[in-house]
């Protein structure tokens, strides 16, 4: 590991254990802080900013790239709404998540604590800098943050501006880190600092999420490839169902929590297929069907068995007939991602059935999969959206940023073959 | 991987998801089942036993070794006894953990579901078999056994039995899976099995847990190293730290809970560590300490960087004289496994200080080490005492070998750029 990505991750590691025990209020004072530093110092973050986009610019970067890269002073007073935002909410730590008084006496109590130094690899906008410290530092933790090279400039200048902010407060200005280096090898210091790093979250594509999981020696938690389905059972409301599907699909095609596949009961094709053809061909989505879908439309592009595995994030959606709600849940186990699958019926059986088939972290019925969100579930922020197991499923909030600790409390009490003893 | 290794993590994979939506009475029954079923086959199982305990002789194994692997009728009916107890244990799945109706109407449950498959790696007696069978099944979850390989004929024979008993069951059968081998491949087949095997849980020492969390890329729990410390405060009462540092340490050595370490605040050293050093003596424990420590006693050993480190499961400890409450807090981050440590105190100060700042799975007030416990603190079982942050923490009952699953419900909500909306 190179000696600069060891000091800053020191670093790192002995502001978390200073960070660690403050109350909310130090806590909230400092974010409060960052997001007045933020939005006095806009101007240097703006030109930061401009050298990325000026290098994006140059190397031929699309517009709609470069129009999310780029930072004005409105984008900036956003960001920095955000952190106060952040800084309204509860704080978990201190929780008491259980606890009782034992037979023998013993008060136990089960609290949450920081987890404690936190790795976010991140390809994102430059605001993900910004709204992914915030959450790190309400809940108790320190942040190293690994963004995308694409943004480095602003990034570094956003670090400053925060590090600057948390010099003025009780919040160690080591708690917030930017990886040193642009290249790979910075991911790579990341992925190996187990003992200093507590747990990695990726935020982006599935290639940079699978690569973070099979080569890291510190926890990581898998956020955000979302390969929804919506299943039309045959007892749907099949007005419903076009537009449930074509809010899945087309209202914000980009997210994760998007539809990127529909499978129709074979009892309601002839009901519903036609009809949702139309109302997709309408919001200019293509979709890529078996072959009994093709039957209901010329403009159906046959469907593969990678269209099904696919997470398009675009105008596309692939498309399957299928006999029995078993025979989606099947399909949905083998093709999904384990995000978001929702049911579309009247019938209280079928949706109970699907609820308890379907192993994904939400279940809709009849609602859009777009509601898979820390902000629609009224957590108030969110690091991201899980699909794995362990931990934390699902939307995470700050609660999900945490660990817990146990503390019990006697008077001298002594474990013995016979039971408890209190001595003294 | 072997075809061999695939054919048991598919089934396995398959039984979980039929198990998974199991109510909690087919599982209590399949639970009683196999009880039954081990205390019928008690012959086959003592026999298939004497075949490993005769191998463990001729390779010169201590008769203590020997011991601990032995099955009798009698052992074999408290193991099914112990299977009893987790069908009397609440059932997990399906608690609801957080609910609300949504300001849309959304209804939102997150309700707790089996984690999937769960592969075991384990050294110990072959009732970890049972136990960890017993308590994966109750929790819904489907488990691959990978025991050591001194216990291969004893472990085979336990699997056949509950295997056995559970073709009469609505519990499938496949289910329960030893991992076929003798070798470290079975292992590594293990380790690398991701998106057949949910989570791994080494249960052993520290050289087999390590060795599972560089390599694995299945997500892992680490359990059961505890280099757990006792540290006097000078506000100590020093009858009461006596006889909790004997507890923690002599009581049971071998366990993960038992101290290793003690540390003791200067200005109590004169009072404390005479009285300390005659109790350790007569209970035959060699005290490895520093200098001031060896002022105290010339049965003192010198202690190393390393003793401090080392987690003994003997009759040893290390011991320092420490200035302060925060140098000992500082010790133990150093040195500590973060698992339990204990504070021997008066004050409620010192008291209220030590837990904020030691960060171990358990803290604990005037009490010995020895209360971290899954049987202690109420939870009936236990499969283990993670020593990580993520997941679980401390003591691992059942609710630990589950995951969540979020479910809401609407009647045609879709969402817009202006909000929710209800179609239909």
């Amino acid at each position: 590991m190179s000696e600069e990505f060891l000091k800053v991750a020191r670093a790192a590691r002995e502001a978390a254990a200073e960070l660690a025990p403050l109350p909310r209020a130090p806590k909230d004072r400092a974010l409060r802080t960052i997001a007045d530093a933020l939005v006095a110092h806009a101007a240097e973050i703006v030109q930061a900013n401009a050298e990325d986009v000026e290098r994006a610019r140059a190397q031929g970067t699309s517009e709609s790239m470069i129009d999310r890269l780029r930072l004005d002073e409105a984008r900036i007073g956003a960001i920095a709404e955000a952190v106060r935002q952040v800084a309204d909410l509860p704080d978990p730590v201190g929780e008491v998540v259980r606890g009782s008084t034992l037979p023998n006496g013993l008060e136990l109590r089960q609290l949450r604590v920081p987890l404690g130094v936190i790795g976010i690899i991140y390809e994102g906008r430059p605001n993900v800098t910004v709204d992914a410290a915030a959450l790190c530092l309400k809940s108790g933790n320190a942040v190293l943050l690994r963004g995308s090279s694409s943004a480095y400039s602003s990034n570094t200048a956003l670090v400053k501006v925060m590090q600057g902010a948390l010099r003025g407060t009780e919040v160690p200005a080591d708690a917030v880190q930017l990886v040193p280096g642009l290249t790979r090898d910075s991911v790579k210091e990341l992925m190996r600092a187990r003992g200093l790093v507590d747990v990695l979250i990726p935020r982006g594509g599935a290639s940079l999420i699978n690569s973070v999981v099979e080569e890291s020696t510190v926890p990581v938690i898998e956020t955000g490839v979302g390969n929804c389905h919506v299943y039309v059972d045959a007892e749907a409301d099949v007005d419903l169902a076009v537009q449930i599907l074509l809010n899945a699909k087309a209202q914000r095609p980009s997210v994760c929590n998007a539809a990127e596949t529909f499978l129709v009961h074979a009892g309601v094709a002839d009901a519903f297929v036609p009809r949702a053809l139309a109302a997709l061909r309408e919001a200019g989505v293509t979709v890529h069907g078996d072959e009994r879908i093709a039957g209901y439309g010329a403009e159906v592009v046959p469907v593969t068995d990678d269209d099904f595995f696919t997470e398009y994030l675009s105008l596309d959606i692939a498309a399957a007939v299928v006999g029995s709600l078993e025979e989606a849940v099947a399909h949905i186990r083998r093709y999904g991602s384990g995000h978001t699958d929702a049911i579309v019926t009247r019938s209280q059986q079928a949706a109970r059935r699907f609820v308890a088939l379907v192993d994904s972290a939400a279940v809709a019925v009849n609602a859009s999969t777009r509601f898979t969100d820390g902000g629609e579930f009224g957590f108030g922020a969110e690091i991201g959206i899980s699909t794995q197991k362990l931990h934390a499923r699902g939307p995470m909030g700050l609660p999900e940023l945490t660990s817990t600790k146990w503390i019990y409390t006697g008077e001298g009490h002594l474990r013995t073959s016979e039971g408890t003893v209190v001595c003294g």
